[in-house]
């Protein structure tokens, strides 16, 4: 027997870094708990968990239609973020909160840290037997979230990564020498290997790709520069911000001293990793053109690259979560996405249990690795396109040797 | 009386750093080209100088309409580029393959050091006493070319910019903390400044702006970084890689020891100006949450990101050095992009003389820098806005407090 429907308030929140279609899915849990009476007022926390320990919330009631399609269209967390893993003591502070203003329905998009903050709200929630539905929403440009096909931010973000490969590859072909573009990815080597998907024409680069899903040495990788180099006079590689030694240390945690409260070691916003590989080829390959570039931020919250399946899929995982939150059927839970097997790109929303999302990263499955762990294989390929979608149409001169005088 | 008409091929070629625009450029010179009766065959030289250099040249009569429009719409140089200026042993050589191929009309698109380059050429022609159609066409993202506005490639290198700020000062409001961000610009702070074009709501950043037309002294920076940090609680700033500090000398050069041959020092390609920004930072404000990030190579030749502007004034240059080369009137100079006075947007293409480009560079007009040289005026934004083009249309939340419990 189905139990009564909760009446109460609803609260959400974003965590995390930011994706340019994060909002995307904050809009899309609005309006859709407009559509269900037993919401009553809909509050926005303002950063995260710390607007929650802080009770600075805002009345997403109080937001205009047109208004939240605009935001919604807007990369980066409207409600602002916050990277923060809530202690017992936080958890108490929470509830008070939560309690004062009778929030029923509670909802935190974000990555697999946000799934865990969740799982702990929930579960000490439960633990103090105050009712409350409590769902994650799905997101992350790493795309390695457990129990989901891709995730929200991972399309809009390859599509970008792919995009500057395409230009960048152009760009060094017509100067030709070593390129190396840093990509973010802690654990998980996806939005590298989008990098991929900027090849167009034979001998385009990337010409290498480097993810954390194989150890990564500084050898083997001058070695391969070298010999793409010989044949090509120039090298575009694809190298993730993760990537790390055979004992699992990340080389660019070398030169990062900050860890937050989830025990993550900061990665981007340096461009050293990128300057200690351009040197080693510098240096060992003697190559005189070596530079490097490193995507940092503008990979998750460019503005005006979005991709339109990523933006659609973003939407619907946030209304999922309120009809999951309100279909009967789910005291808690995660949106995931799943992808319909066979050739035609069809997504669905399922739920899933939080602890199957939290914390735990997935990786880039084997099959979508090359034997020799530096590049991605076709079936990355199929999988990546239709997420990402479309990319601009590019050409190249026929360039007919001129008859020789 | 002007002188006969005169009949002969074409060559052409591109040089210096590629732009997102400067295939409209090679277009509309081909196709201007094809027009004219007294152009015979039209050739491309592959790599600038160093493919007349090695008579490596195809022909560009054998590229279809569909494919070079194509080519048009594709970023960087598609005969492919050099940084090369001749030698009188290169001039030697150069004017062999010249007469070999029977060129008439020569044409190379670039910065003021492919003007020089041009400039070198065609005096050694007239020293020779061959006679020969010899133009600059006019190309830079740096947008420092005396005679002109505004150059091709410097729309859609700041309208990248631009976009690039936008989304990330959305994602520095959303985790707040302090974010400098490297734009390229050697001498010249325009593509710096044009991160201000970011700015759509008040508070927006970039909150300061860096540009090389102003002594860059690590002391104020830091003190700036605090005042604005103090107020917002976060800061974006824009940084351009030739900041340079009271002697004159980049402070990206003590990174640096590569120097190309018409002098200059390499400054892109790393990301150790930002770091060395950030440590400052977060040693002497004692900021904890700093990044930086390089937006390097992408600024110029990312894929899908043009202004419609600079498209089409990339591709009237090109048309228009032909026309001139071709009118009768002149037998050399360089194309110049001038903009009519007054509220409306209007440009025209006209011809100077190359030595009035050639090697020089025009820096920022001290109206378009604020009186503490860390921003740029209004008269910047005006002057900007219209070569950019329309941004994307971002929303923010109304974020109505919610009523305290």
């Amino acid at each position: 027997m189905a139990r009564e429907k909760l009446t109460g308030n609803m609260l959400i929140a974003q965590s995390g870094g930011p994706t340019a279609v994060i909002n995307q899915s904050l809009v899309g849990a609005v309006l859709e708990a407009h559509k269900h009476k037993e919401i009553k007022k809909i509050y926005g926390s303002l950063q995260g968990l710390k607007g929650i320990l802080e009770a600075n919330l805002c009345d997403l009631g109080r937001e205009t239609r047109a208004n939240l399609e605009l935001v919604a269209r807007t990369p980066s967390s409207a409600l602002g973020s916050v990277r923060k893993k809530p202690t017992p003591e936080d958890c108490g502070k929470v509830f008070q909160v939560l309690q004062q203003y009778n929030i029923r329905y509670f909802f935190y998009i974000g990555g697999n840290d946000s799934a865990e903050t969740t799982h702990i709200i929930n579960e000490a929630a439960q633990q103090a037997g105050y009712r409350m539905k409590c769902f994650h929403i799905c997101k992350t440009i790493d795309n390695d979230l457990k129990e989901n096909d891709h995730t929200p931010g991972f399309g809009s973000a390859a599509k970008f990564v792919a995009q500057a490969f395409m230009g960048d590859n152009l760009d060094n072909r017509a100067l030709p020498g070593v390129k190396i573009n840093v990509v973010m990815g802690r654990h998980a080597g996806f939005l590298t290997a989008a990098a991929a998907l900027a090849r167009v024409f034979p001998g385009d680069g990337p010409h290498l790709i480097y993810l954390p899903e194989r150890p990564f040495a500084l050898d083997r990788f001058v070695a391969d520069v070298q010999r793409v180099y010989a044949v090509q006079q120039r090298c575009v590689v694809a190298v993730s911000e993760g990537i790390a030694d055979e004992q699992g240390t990340a080389i660019a945690a070398k030169f990062s001293q900050e860890v937050d409260s989830h025990g993550n070691v900061q990665l981007s916003g340096s461009g050293a990793l990128g300057d200690l590989l351009a040197k080693a080829i510098r240096d060992q390959a003697k190559i005189s053109r070596v530079r490097a570039d490193t995507f940092g931020y503008l990979q998750r919250s460019f503005c005006g690259v979005v991709s339109a399946n990523d933006a659609k899929e973003a939407r619907q995982a946030g209304a999922a979560a309120v009809k999951f939150a309100t279909g009967g059927l789910f005291e808690n839970g995660s949106t995931a996405i799943k992808r319909a097997p066979g050739k035609s790109y069809q997504v669905r929303i399922e739920r899933t249990e939080l602890k199957n999302v939290a914390k735990e990263t997935r990786h880039m499955p084997d099959e979508f690795i090359n034997a020799d762990g530096n590049d991605v294989t076709p079936a990355f390929i199929a999988y990546a396109a239709p997420i990402v979608g479309a990319l601009p149409k590019i050409g190249r001169l026929k360039a007919v040797p001129a008859v020789k005088k």
